[in-house]
């Protein structure tokens, strides 16, 4: 954002002096020019990977949250991920493997990776990203892989790819939208010897918790992606 | 586990020769005096955190990790939690903390405790964990927290001890099997000046993906628990 | 609705005239003035009731399937509901005890009830529908019923009256959109004596089954009601 | 059941005599032996579905229902059905179109059929079922049908010849338990020209309301059936 004489922010509850806020305290409340008051909170990861998420809409929360715990992503991870798409799971991951591990993301399609190179680099973590360009069906460059994650239409064709990449024993997840894909997809980690495969989906409803009158809220999202689950062999 | 002169696993495929395995490679295959064949796995942070989850069985990893994402705990946090319980989330939190943050448990019951010291020693994650004795509902000592968990049965009690121990506009994630307990903890949460306060419940569902014959399985779990989570304020 | 000198029926998808469908077999495709074609359906109970219910959207197929199934209504079949509401619950069941059935519907506000009679008139289904007024606390005016069902906002206040108007062992079912109504009532019901009682909710989530890309829809229906159902006993 | 001289009933709960409760009202108390008490209920129509059903375990309350409101069954409809299976929906449908109307039930199993027409005989419901044996992928010899439904491994296949038993715009379902069948099955209807074509599917969780407590139940039942329906046009 390049700096501005008077910075203002419009909301549609009024317009908010920037500037004033400049060496204040999160979690403070300010008041707009129409009298609401706002509260300034400190972006979360969440925050930032669901903002960056925006133009696909697949991955959620619920969805990289599992996957994290299932994968075992924490600090010092070495985590392999194709495509590298808006580059929202790559930012999470990026989160957690810091300040010793490394994401290797690769994509076929370099001007959607030219968007998350930039999306990396304004959230400052471009130490723990490596970005690579290629066909992942063709083969990862990387080896000894803590983790693996697929995310492209075809997660079969890169299943040989990603056994290739990871170390014995590692995990990897998928991400697809469709039962076909997840069906073609689970037949071939068989195939290459993965085992402890496991397809779920994850639904998550809003509850309305107020008192005397809870209930869950009318409208939910029916749909994100399955998730497939896996772990590598050394055989067959 | 005490080493034995032939240590033997028995398991209903048969029994394993466990000495033979020394040395091994995770992810080979090994053969069962029954002649079934079994894959040594490395356990994940979810095998180790769903073993020590068996007692109380509430907390999935579902559940933990959209927890973890919104919470945004990673290398370097500073989390605290309470009660220990079992040490399962414990366990996980301190598996994502390290080598710099600290989780500080607090549990009122000393003898569930104790579990958990064993639990994270044998994990090798007591370097990142700070047990700590005593009634959560009158405050805990430490200050600053990047997070906070609340897994107690009456939550709203703590909601302030919590807001103390927070820095400005950190998040907390209350961990309640029932609707009224949410119910409760949300009106306290929005009396205490949190906000961005939203309850939620997570539904996993299986899926048998198989070539021609895909469907969600038959039986799955209705109910662990619902999660609230907030946002610390300066005010009221 | 009046008739019209040229009565046209004006849609997004262009202008139908109406007349030229007259004596025409349902099932049949008409082309728009924007060459769009359209079929001709006949409304089936589930569009009538839908069309009906859209004001207080609380009712769905999906509840009122599962409440018929399990009160056993039918052809014969006379029933108790209170409140009328919109009349979509009174429509259906009048429609599935006919020819010698009866619904009998209280409400304690006759402006819903006046909407309701106008629309069960429209539908030809007055003969099985039997509108009463009054306060349902106070007691149903009457008995021998083979089922009842309850969709007001303090059905606990009414479940002594709908013990009174049932047959011995017959079946109710509530309406209720919140935990806290669902908890109330089946206090109540257990302290009157009914038995088999449970309540439930029904998520339903629509596919899209297309060949090569099956998935859920993107979103769903949340939440509709809890559903509580029971049995009469003779005591306590 | 044989009569017997003195019929028992062993219960886990002790030894009801059932001689005593004849002439008994339904809905009373009575004592086992072991002083526990037993309330004796009048088995509704979803109680005999359910005990019918038991055997193939696939189609539940819960579908039956919006199945029956979707196609608006109801006294006097004339219905067709393959296969018959257990009998569990056709009995559901005998009792919905009595006393006018006819369920026609195919099946190409004879033995399946031996069965059913013995629990609908049970069932009082025989004069609303005709039977008949054939594989109805070669065609229905009923014409006229108010409504169809499928359930068979390959609905598909029969969607023409339930075409051409069906009343122009009646209404079909099929229950088909994977996502590959559903798909299938909606891309023959639409070659068929059937429109409003939708499938769903219906998940049904109990509520544990208790005051104060109240929380969804541990376990449920993950999936019975994909639903889809579907109305006839005369085109293409």
């Amino acid at each position: 954002m390049k700096p501005r004489d008077t910075p203002k922010l419009h909301t549609h509850l009024g317009i908010l002096d920037v500037s004033a806020l400049v060496g204040g305290e999160y979690g403070a409340m300010v008041t707009t020019t129409l009298g609401d008051s706002l509260v300034i909170l400190k972006p979360t990861i969440e925050d930032l990977v669901m903002k960056m998420a925006r133009k696909t809409q697949v991955v959620y929360p619920k969805d990289l949250g599992l996957m994290m715990v299932k994968l075992g992503v924490h600090s010092g991870s070495r985590v392999i991920e194709t495509g590298t798409g808006t580059g929202a799971t790559t930012a999470l991951m990026a989160h957690l493997v810091q300040p010793t591990g490394m994401v290797y993301t690769y994509d076929i399609r370099p001007d959607f990776q030219e968007a998350a190179v930039k999306s990396i680099e304004r959230l400052g973590l471009s130490s723990w990203v490596t970005f690579r360009s290629g066909d992942a069906r063709e083969g990862f460059t990387d080896r000894g892989m803590d983790a693996g994650v697929l995310d492209v239409g075809d997660p079969w064709e890169v299943v040989r790819s990603m056994k290739e990449a990871l170390k014995p024993a590692a995990a990897m997840a998928a991400i697809t939208p469709t039962t076909n894909q997840a069906e073609k997809l689970v037949a071939k980690m068989a195939d290459e010897g993965f085992v402890a495969i496991e397809t779920v989906e994850l639904l998550l409803r809003h509850i309305e918790a107020r008192v005397g009158m809870t209930r869950p809220s009318g409208v939910m999202v029916g749909h994100t992606a399955y998730l497939t689950f896996g772990r590598k062999t050394s055989g067959p």
